[in-house]
């Protein structure tokens, strides 16, 4: 029988020994934000993957690539060696289709970080709204209150309003879980409308991850992505407004 | 793999044998009567949280405490030491996503129950009629006859025709699966409209059960939250009502 | 960990010995035509209950019996013997709730059957038509070919084009699956609306089964309740008749 | 406990030592493209029923066969040795009815392909489009990129913008998983609406298939279903525009 969740390491990493790494977990999620931002940090950064994780909890699909070939859906390990600090990245195309799914595939996640040895884990995710944001604010939360401070210091919010109801899925779970094993986790959620990918909110996040992790990544592709997306919203929003003045004029 | 349930006591529960102990649920549920009793009777009786359970049943998700910290769901168990009889109260965030997991958290319980020799359950619930209720009344069911007597004598009613359709979640699964390891258990629900938060009911579950278990608990704080909750329902029927004779005027 | 599904047998049938028995399951379904035939020949021929099964594939409910007392959802396994031919009667609450539970139990319900040496299994249900039916027919389906000129000489009908999309739950489920146990097994459907309690349906499904299994059971009781289900029928559709009459004459 | 899935081999099956064998999946799906022609090869080849497989995740009913037979639903395996390369055909009633059921499964039909020393497997299935097409393609994908060329020289499509989202199910994951174990694999798609069985769009994927396969199967039948379809749009369309050109003489 197929194994309800598998880790394949590629053999690229057997060579390698993680010194003193972070965990950056960037699943699909509101507003992609976390994707956008771990994704962006494999490409400028060059990371190398190292693993892909299969499960019966994916959808039950395979995802075709550019050139044709189907392969299953999968989530990803990325691997990059920063000084005296490792990064490893997970990274994927789904999260669990059902609640079992996903305590026992965040629970995973976490065991690759204590097999990796992992000294700190970051999730990230978009923390939505229901409205257009102009200057998205990154709000945290950690599993252990120690945590805040520096956090605080880098400018993540940590307002007992907000989010109310807790965080779903493999950015929240991870926190919860990880702290059974004793490794440190910290939530970086990025303010989003919650209807839109949202690369402005994801280069916040990313700016505020860089300084707390002290790797600089240069967010300029980013930037510009989130400039594109304002024109096109900015554009939208007055087409708008041109077509309700128009109605208005015709009802006048 | 993580366990679909996992009980952890805390280390100061290990230098106590609970004496003849009483089990207490009140679970998330309709009105959260139950829920509302449970917490009121650990806060002023000012009991002891000696054990956590988290389960792969519960919501994929974290909880964020008011100072920022994620944690898993879970549910708790709390201990107080009343003169001859002990309380453990199993209180909680969730119930069950699953129909399956439902029946496998129950069974947790009752065997958590059994472990400590548990000489009774109680679980308490609200029964949703659909309209408001002004003396909600205390329905009771049993999973032996003998033990109908002592709650008749304490108000609790008995009525063939509540509630019809049988009693969903852990209050009513409880009661069937102690009755298999032979564990007596009550199920108290006080009566309630189903569509608000019911401190009233609450109140009136509380003093059955403190009557029932003769440990005296002061109902006032519940008492002063129902007239709080009372005074809010008059002012918005009277709003309600206003608005119509508004409407009425503007008609006429 | 509970049992996914148990079976309990009553003291009382440790000491009989079925003779060539045969299986009669009526589960609740459409119309509750194959519950009514069951459980009306429980207690007309005075049937014994031997045994109760439990399992987590019900509805994670308890169901209140009119004395106030709680139990779990189960089905239940009774006995009667005949001259020469004893019957196992299953009947019970509930089916499974997901799709996996009904192999699941239906599994489990032939498994009993061979544990018995069940020599055949009658299963029992209605055939939902969609409309109202004068003279219910029963449908038949038969897991062995040879099994048809039996059924054909009681009256059974077997109709290629009835039931098109095949039969759904244990009254279908223990066809397939006793096969794969060499037990042979036989499905009467009662012709039936669907939109209600059938007692005349079942009426004529308990005259053919009766005949089938030579066991003479008196039919006057079911008879009488579809009687009365008729007249009511009649009330209902006459009382609609007049409406729209007057409807008309209102609007005429 | 029944097999969550089983398979049994029929006695005929043990004296053949399958040749260099090819695997071709028919599954119920989209336009039931693929169901079409795996059937209609198995009909015009007079290939041979090997086998058989139950599972727990196919949908809970029996189907009735023409001579008022039930049996379990259940997908089959059949065979028929052509010169050099033998064919295994995978068709069946249902495909699974959760997510978990469907990897579950689709590696089970892997393995059997492994066992079998299946040399390629070609899973066929519809390419739904939303609209009538009238010279519906054959779109392609693959499991290893050097298997493009030849279905290339074919006539297969393959395009980047098409499917976007995956392909779901058996014929997309049996991609996936018999990657992990070394086979090759191919999944042939049939344009279609999506919205009625579509015997066009099987004939041009039999074509495709029969002249991949190097063995020829006379198209016909399929052709003449597929004219009778064609005419019936045809007098569908007609039979809707006549309709409205009378709706709008009536408005005239």
């Amino acid at each position: 029988m197929i194994d309800e969740i598998s880790v394949r390491y590629f053999d690229n990493f057997g060579l390698k020994e993680p010194v003193d790494p972070i965990m950056i977990e960037g699943l699909p999620g509101i507003g992609q934000v976390g994707k956008l931002v771990a994704e962006y940090m494999i490409h400028m950064l060059g990371a190398e993957k190292i693993g892909e994780i299969h499960s019966i909890y994916f959808p039950p699909q395979v995802v075709l690539e550019d050139n044709g070939i189907a392969r299953l859906a999968r989530n990803e390990l990325w691997f990059y060696r920063a000084s005296g600090k490792d990064l490893i990245f997970l990274v994927g195309d789904h999260q669990s289709t059902s609640n079992e799914g996903h305590y026992l595939l965040a629970d995973q996640y976490c065991r690759i970080a204590e097999d990796l040895k992992v000294r700190r884990i970051y999730t990230l995710g978009g923390f939505g709204v229901g409205h257009l944001v102009n200057d998205p604010r990154v709000l945290g939360a950690v599993n252990r209150a120690e945590l805040q401070e520096e956090l605080k210091a880098a400018g993540v919010i940590f307002n007992r309003e907000e989010p109310g109801g807790g965080i779903i899925g493999a950015a929240g779970l991870m926190l919860g879980l990880s702290a059974l094993r004793g490794i440190d986790a910290v939530c970086l959620m990025g303010e989003t409308s919650g209807y839109l990918v949202d690369p402005m909110s994801a280069a916040n996040v990313l700016t505020t991850l860089s300084k707390l992790i002290d790797v600089p990544v240069d967010p300029t592709k980013l930037n510009d992505r989130a400039s594109e997306m304002e024109k096109f919203i900015e554009r939208f929003v007055e087409s708008n407004r041109v077509q309700k003045d128009e109605e208005l004029n015709y009802i006048g």
